[in-house]
């Protein structure tokens, strides 16, 4: 385990001496710094979440901000990759959200285009060992990612383990260094309502910036009453992103009104063309 | 880098020195060792792999040595777990497999009982970057894994980059130390015939021991034409896994006949008890 503490012992180190340096991006380690982790906050529309009735007016393409232009699948090849990047380029996505072995290439892409790049760690099933997630973790902010996309150890959560819940989210966030965004899929398709209120406590008392409610690889998604209750858990200031599942305009605003502030999903070119796709809502 | 660097240097000064000792499990880094990977060798039926006709008479409860007890989901309970250990010992199946974050519980669980721990790596998309499927890996080892089924990098596959899929396997080989399986899931389901072929002559080139099908999480799994097709490719020393709907006495059976030498199961119990359940074959 030597090389283990060795790289825990840098880790603290550098920690130790970035907290006494002032500009951190997140200096308090809980907050994204922007309003609700949406992607240019001042900009973005005034949505009252969970407010449960009333309608939002947001143009189609207006929703871009809001979107991780996704692409997780296995055998992605590096065609589709490019043209994942091209897409956000084009329509203004907030990001790339990408598998780890992608991250370099994509943000080498992405330079000075204004698109963040955020990697999954630990995908889709979260029962990775902690150190291994913060390694991972490590290599694409080193690769140049901008946010992290993690799964939570959801056996841990079945085993009622919420200590090794929590120290698989700090392993993976000090592996953040400060700089970049931390979200937590907490995969609402495996957990009963109180679990997922528990999980989302979690998450943020590690100081994660978003939760999140889906992988897409475990069954179900995103659902409007998951994301009302993600919202009422976390409060206002902490992101709550919806995944699996978002595939038209509509089922984005009704995310947006229900209380997410950021979305994960591969039909971000359908939702800003306000395209009325088969939607699952 | 400076860290990743640090690690590798680390790591090639132990197999190094490795190298200059006596005694080492996989001399030749690209066999397994034993007779085809099977749990025993000496002690395994006799079976003609890939001939196509004739039968095999194995009684049921001598498959156990054949099969990795297979727990992946990712909401597996440490009360699953204990069960898995348990069926594990009583029927005294080769291994348990399990994801990385179960291995230091289960390695410490059977210690002395005669059964292995296997850990899946970049799974199951295997899209992972090749250092931290290295260092999940090592991690595994330390923490008592004896085989490793890693994912192989299918999107590299898929964009021709048949380098990038060699130098992954080679990556997670060095960490198995010479002293640990390294099975290579080249998942079926996504390739075309071509593909299979090309997968299985990298991982027998890259010095992994075993092939294997499927991860079970993108959909298909083991059939008798891959598995013969596999074993025609990569010959005779080589371990085959056939994993992936394998449920019955006679899917395993069936797959021993085709070529494979191991197989990975959710269905051992009723394997071993000779149950004629739903087979997809």
């Amino acid at each position: 385990m030597a090389q283990s503490e060795l790289i825990d012992k840098i880790t603290e180190e550098i920690l130790s001496r970035l907290k006494n340096r002032k500009g951190s991006s997140f200096p308090s380690g809980s907050s994204t710094g922007s309003s609700r982790g949406t992607a240019s906050g001042s900009s973005a529309p005034t949505v009252s979440p969970a407010a449960g009735s009333g309608s939002i007016q947001i143009p189609p393409a207006d929703l871009a901000k809001y979107i991780d232009h996704t692409l997780l699948k296995p055998d992605a090849s590096q065609g589709q990759i490019d043209t994942l990047i091209e897409e956000a380029k084009r329509y203004r996505f907030y990001s790339v959200c990408v598998n780890s072995s992608w991250i370099a290439y994509c943000a080498k892409k992405l330079r000075g285009t204004g698109v963040k790049v955020a990697s999954v760690v630990g995908f889709p099933l979260g029962a990775m060992d902690p150190r291994s997630k913060s390694f991972e973790t490590r290599g694409a902010v080193e690769n140049g990612a901008n946010e992290i996309d993690m799964v939570i150890n959801v056996g841990a959560m079945k085993s009622g383990d919420y200590k090794l819940v929590e120290e698989d989210i700090r392993w993976v966030l000090r592996a953040c260094r400060g700089t970049t965004l931390l979200k937590c899929i907490i995969e609402t398709s495996l957990l009963s309502d109180d679990e997922k209120v528990t999980a989302c406590e979690i998450a943020k008392r590690a100081g994660a910036h978003f939760v999140k409610t889906s992988t897409g690889f475990s069954g179900g998604g995103a659902t409007l009453e998951d994301i009302a209750l993600m919202r009422r858990t976390v409060g206002p200031d902490m992101g709550v992103k919806a995944s699996g599942g978002v595939r038209s305009y509509q089922d984005a605003v009704a995310m947006i009104q229900a209380g997410a502030t950021r979305l994960g999903t591969s039909s971000g070119v359908a939702i800003v063309s306000g395209a009325a796709s088969k939607s699952k809502y």
